[in-house]
């Protein structure tokens, strides 16, 4: 068997029993409730400190989803770190703004930090910097030209936070940093420019570290750029091997990128009237050369979405590219609509993206017309199913013409399939073997390539995330340590960022369900009766307009319960009266609604 | 331009804006809030009372989504309604049940309903039999014996509810529905047994109703069963072709369910050990193929899961099945794990089903042992993948082999693709076509086949939920009329039934979001003072434990607010001066947090 943790259970959402759940507010306090910590703070673990001879990588993020991604790589007083992305909020946390990987363990050791090096300049690789680099002590970050402005946009938005210690790489250099690692940087084919490998060299040997990865061919044969960047494996061992796995499950080799580029071409050339070109504004290569054949065509192009302007505004700042076809959407007017082409955001159906706003007739100035051409240059993020129907369905109802990646080729993921993947497993000799960046069923199945490509099982590494991997013995074995860092889910959440929310996320769950009930109540201490018709305030429970009936007898049965409870008690047990009361009363709405919603007594004596 | 609403607004979730969500709140009571039943209560257009001569076919449901499918046609004196079923719920109506059609149509002509036809078992199509079958008049249901089944099994559920008129057709047969309408049934391929489409005779010509549908093929070469079931249609022409949309985006012919079949006989016949089977339940078809199988092998089958239970003692009842070889769960251990099959619910990672419970180790008695062998017999429903990615990961952390429809050809749809659709209309003349199962630009697509094989624009019509579309003029012409039938979305929340929901869901959305703060204000009326200190209650909010200085403030915020208001205020405006706190509260609270909690304040006077 290869090294993994089988019998970690993955944290279930848990539903709460109904019983379970009126008990679970039967005791509580009307104020300051001091919430449910179960679970939530773990025995903190005393991980040893690093033994000398000893290579240490620690998957912070990635490695159990889509995004966070941040690996760390120790050796004697040096870590070096890779990458420091965001995960986007899923319908598991309702409200949060995105999760972001738990960087306690760097933290407790935030002197050896020797530098962050970014792979590439997408979100889920560097958007967590702005809320981890002050806590981690501010190292230098290492990243190529377009890596470096994605960051530093993104670090405008937030002026509080000290200013950030960019070192730019050129390409190909060769970095000492501390006294144990030289790294060396490669270019590999994304989406976006400037995306790189890693070769870090350590005194045990060296680690080929490879995030968001694919392999440029045509009808899968690795165009003769690629063989010759992956020729610089020839001849030598790598130590490790650290790879994507985001694409594992899908078949043979993906889509040439210049396939893509030669169908959108045709789709331009033969469109009658304007075209609306929707894709991912992080698919930075794409847009270039969508912005060409706009040229090509005599085509001016109109950028809509503020990520997609950001982005061009870098790109042309970093001269990337020779068109000079760029017009503003007021401009738009003086051209005919055959001279137009308009690259939007939105082709996910993001509710403000401008396609989205063109969709559903809520953009300023953009108005679809029957001539028009529509592509949607993006395949479907797992999650946005939803959301894209509802923009093919507005978009259909303009009677414009729509052109999705299901009619034609106009869209290529950046992340290698199956073959690829081996592809490059076949280009590198290493000893051991580490899949990254997926869920853990794709590091499994990445896992298992490796293993059929001839890696002995027991140099194969499935990580969690905080698994601490080590490579010990001069290099002949690695394990994966029984201590873990600390790998608590960390959200943001608005200007909260911690561990702490899952009571918070909890609620809001059972909120969205049934909704809250909250009554209250004012006692006369003297007398032991209820003062006024007890108040109700519901939310998200049942439409109370029409249930006058329903919160008539709720007051009776609240006065009934409080009165008889009440009645002979010295002095008045107030949460023991509480308790009585959101019991008779939940029960009471279950019966009567089929609904459980929270519900939380006040009771006030004057 | 054939003949659609294009100008009509789908109704986009809104998104309220920071300033209005605050002042939304401001005016409100904290008792009996009125809600907001803006734009809910539409106008009721009134619909003119039907022509002498002129049909109408009314789809309330199942043109606008997957699901919740129903059609009426009227004639005379006559209406007859197809199916009657549900949608379920999506992230769109957080706490709902389900979603129903919109009956009312119905209702106000319940005199006129002959007869309720159902199609086949499938709960988007019998599903809300239950919730409006009292209200339109508790029709006959015309269905074949397996739908039948299963509507009176769902009944049981329902008690209070009168007894259904149920008359079961035993298929081919040719039934006279009031003045105006002749029945025929006949059977088509689906996945489930019993599945039928109609030819419903009108004075007019006759309409050819084919809800869902696949054709049976060999590698795309429909069977010689299905070129000899569409032969009645042969020198024939219909007045009007309605039929299933949901495949229409998927290329070529589906794979053949006798190719699904061969490839589990396969992974049955080579299964080293013990064999788990996730499929839906209502893969009736396929469940009854894999029990044979089973016994082929020698092999045991235990059935886990409550609705494939009640779905295989119909099977059972209605002698479907040869094989005698189901045991029990607590059999199980009297055979060695390579005699075991398992069939189960929770292919789609359903939180309750029963493969899941398998795979988080919460089942109370089936643990994966590394030498079970998993098949997880589906596709992916849009909206599940995250629930599906968690179910993989749980079942790769077991060891045991697993197998999805990726990595073999072990799940066909029970929706004919794109080319299927193509080949059923080759087979069918007719005048008028009406696509229905789907959303709008499936819709869309299938009245673009329909036109590219010949149908001229004005015959095709796409409706939405509601359309009144008519055939007029002896059956020369088709029109939408321009009143519609009430369309409004209608929910099961718990025991309410209704079009009345949304402010409630609304709620729901925002406490998801960012959750409530509630705060409880004692004032002494004669000092115009607040009486001890002001009650706080929030979830779903910010975690309290760690935000005591937060609620400090807070306090300070509503005290000062509140005495400042009062003072020399006579009487006292007691909304203004729970506008006053709400608005300087809100203002602090999303300084602090970043987070728009719903701040509703409860002032009592003393």
């Amino acid at each position: 068997m290869y090294k993994t943790n089988p019998n970690r259970n993955l944290p279930q959402k848990k539903r709460i029993a109904p019983k379970a759940r009126s008990n679970m507010r039967q005791g509580t306090h009307e104020r300051m409730r001091p919430s449910h910590p179960t679970s939530r703070r773990k025995e903190e673990i005393s991980i040893p400190p690093i033994e000398p001879g000893v290579i240490r990588i620690i998957p912070l993020g990635g490695v159990e989803q889509i995004g966070q991604n941040m690996t760390a790589i120790e050796y004697g007083n040096d870590i070096i770190i890779v990458d420091a992305g965001i995960e986007f909020k899923s319908e598991d946390t309702p409200g949060i703004d995105f999760i972001i990987p738990n960087t306690k363990y760097l933290e407790d050791r935030k002197d050896k930090i020797k530098g962050l090096f970014i792979t590439h300049g997408h979100l889920d690789h560097i958007g967590a910097i702005p809320y981890v680099i002050n806590q981690i002590g501010n190292p230098i970050i290492y990243s190529r030209r377009f890596g470096a402005m994605m960051i530093m946009k993104k670090h405008e938005e937030f002026p509080h936070l000290p200013k950030l210690n960019l070192n730019i790489l050129e390409g190909h250099e060769n970095i000492r940093i501390g006294n144990s690692f030289k790294i060396n940087t490669f270019p590999i084919s994304h989406t976006i420019p400037d995306s790189m490998g890693l070769i870090i060299e350590t005194p045990l040997g060296s680690i080929a570290f490879i995030e968001d990865v694919r392999v440029d061919n045509i009808a899968g044969v690795p165009t003769d750029e690629e063989i010759e960047q992956y020729k610089r494996f020839a001849n030598k061992e790598m130590l490790m091997l650290t790879m994507d796995s985001t694409s594992i499950e899908k078949p043979g080799f993906s889509l040439s990128e210049s396939v893509v580029v030669k169908n959108i071409d045709k789709i331009i050339k033969d469109a009658p009237s304007r075209i609306i070109i929707a894709t991912f504004s992080s698919q930075i290569e794409r847009i270039i050369a969508i912005i060409d054949l706009a040229e090509k065509y005599g085509k001016k192009v109109v950028i809509e979405g503020r990520s997609m302007k950001n982005n061009i505004e870098i790109v042309k700042q970093l001269n990337l590219m020779k068109s000079k076809n760029l017009i503003s959407l007021e401009e738009m007017n003086d051209y005919p609509p055959n001279k137009i082409l308009m690259l939007a955001t939105g082709a996910q159906g993001e509710e403000f993206a401008a396609l989205m706003r063109i969709a559903n007739k809520t953009h300023r100035s953009v108005h679809l017309e029957k001539t028009d051409t529509v592509l949607l240059s993006s395949s479907i993020i797992p999650g946005n199913e939803n959301s894209i129907v509802k923009l093919k369905d507005n978009l259909y109802r303009s009677g414009a013409k729509i052109i999705t990646y299901l009619d034609s080729d106009i869209h290529a993921s950046g992340h290698g399939n199956k073959e690829e993947l081996r592809w490059i497993h076949k280009q590198i000799k290493y000893r051991f073997f580490m899949p990254v960046h997926g869920h853990h069923y794709m590091l499994r199945q990445h896992a298992e390539m490796s293993m059929s490509l001839g890696t002995p099982p027991e140099n194969v590494v499935v990580p969690d995330n905080g698994s601490i991997v080590e490579i010990y013995e001069n290099g002949k074995k690695i394990r994966v340590r029984k201590e873990k860092a600390p790998s608590n889910i960390t959200m943001v959440d608005g200007f909260s960022i911690g561990e702490t929310q899952d009571v918070v996320i909890r609620d809001r769950q059972l909120l969205a369900q049934d909704g809250i009930f909250v009554l209250i109540v004012v006692v006369d201490s003297h007398t032991g009766k209820i003062r006024k018709s007890p108040d109700i305030i519901a939310r998200g429970f049942v439409y109370l307009k029409e249930s006058q009936e329903l919160l008539h007898q709720s007051r009776l049965i609240i006065k009934q319960t409080i009165e008889k409870e009440i009645a002979g008690m010295h002095p008045i047990d107030f949460d023991y009266v509480k308790s009585m009361v959101t019991d008779n009363l939940a029960k009471f709405l279950f019966q009567q609604t089929g609904k459980r919603p929270l519900v939380i007594p006040v009771i006030i004596s004057v």
